[in-house]
């Protein structure tokens, strides 16, 4: 039986680790550290160092590259799931390659924690009809909770909803008349441009719990303009941005 | 000057800090645990013990009793601002007696994350007033990523937004219709039972995290009564409770 666990790592500061997520580095028999796109170098060695750190003696760590989703495709959901299947069969491969008695601790990274926009856990469906497979995951600090704390603000209002959504949505959709906070995270279009600016507010960041984080806030009006630039200079610099960001509207 | 900082402390499960948490700890020269209502020796004694673990050999703990929430007040926003300014009250006066000439670092630890349904940060807006005060903040693992680690499931859908709301919006304004996922707090009714439960799906949590972590899941039709019957058993038991759940609507 392979024990597969999905760890939470945080947003990139890398004391986001909880002691469970540790304790688990500590007890695995190998370590999946996948590489993927622009963010390649920064964030895998982010995870370089996290595994230098906390992982055990006797763990070894695999990294390999993932495909890539085909984002020229127009049928955004069966290029997501072509895109899964890809990335499954590179974890199975790892798997057989280091563990061929198909019996042991896997652990796998997860940037953020495996349960917010990520696709870990659908991807370990897949595995789990090849592979003998007992799942588990370990809470990790999410983006959202990174950003609140940067602003030191609190998510929601007393009592009240909050929507957490996508780029893509908020364009396609526009506010989610449910509720009078937001957050927009995968957003790679500052796509907060698709609204009425006029009584929102933002709270954006950027490389969230990183050295290199960002932050802005204030009136969309103006504050919008100033998101756009910042973000255009990041992106070039770093040659990668992680961004995400709250819009409140003023209670009606 | 004083810096205050609040630390989520996660739901429950000790292993739940995290490296920053735990540094933040070991620097305070004063960590404040405050107690309230039923819940207060289980989760009191959650506190005394990740203080005991990590605190920082000078760091002073004091333990003080909360006010309550008038709930028989029909002003409830009202109420809520009463009790804040009640808490912020009684915070002060732990800080002026154990950190006279107003300096050093003050850590509170905070349930689950200061960004989701928790009063902390409101309390130093008010603190701030009478207090030279620099505010920090430590994310923590919320409730949310503990009940899907807990169910090994994915907060949303692929590329699906996500509500968070409370017992009471449900029950006052039913299903929010921007989202198919639903997540509920601070629910002390059930609300659930305010749905049609016809083509929802629901995934429920007690104890999240702790060792008396209970966890049902199914479609709300036949799984809705189980919970109610469990949740009134396991509030007997202990006498109290903290739940939460996730709602999915089957797509149209």
């Amino acid at each position: 039986m392979i024990d597969l666990t999905l760890i939470g790592i945080g947003t990139g500061n890398p004391d986001h680790l909880t002691l469970q997520a540790i304790a688990a580095m500590q007890e695995a028999d190998l370590i999946l550290i996948p590489l993927k796109g622009a963010e390649k170098d920064d964030l895998a060695g982010l995870r370089r160092v996290i595994c230098g750190r906390h992982a055990g003696p006797s763990t070894r760590i695999a990294e390999f590259a993932l495909p890539r989703r085909d984002s020229a495709d127009p049928d955004y959901l069966g290029a997501v799931e072509r895109w899964h299947d890809g990335i499954a069969e590179a974890w199975q491969a790892e798997i057989r390659r280091h563990l061929p008695a198909l019996s042991g601790k896997v652990a796998l990274l997860v940037w953020g924690d495996p349960s917010l926009y990520d696709s870990s856990l659908r991807i370990t469906d897949r595995l789990a009809r090849d592979l003998p497979l007992r799942r588990h995951v370990i809470p990790g600090i999410t983006a959202i909770q990174g950003l609140c704390a940067a602003h030191a603000i609190p998510l929601n209002r007393i009592g009240a909803p909050v929507q957490i959504t996508t780029g893509r949505r908020l364009r396609d959709h526009g506010w989610p008349e449910s509720a009078d906070t937001v957050v927009v995270m995968l957003d790679g279009q500052c796509s907060f441009q698709a609204l009425p600016p006029e009584g929102l507010n933002i709270w954006w960041g950027a490389y969230i719990g990183m050295n290199e984080q960002i932050l802005d806030h204030g009136p969309l009006t103006e504050t919008g303009p100033r998101i756009i630039d910042s973000r255009a200079r990041a992106r070039a610099a770093h040659g990668w941005i992680m961004d995400i960001y709250l819009l409140r509207r003023d209670p009606a």
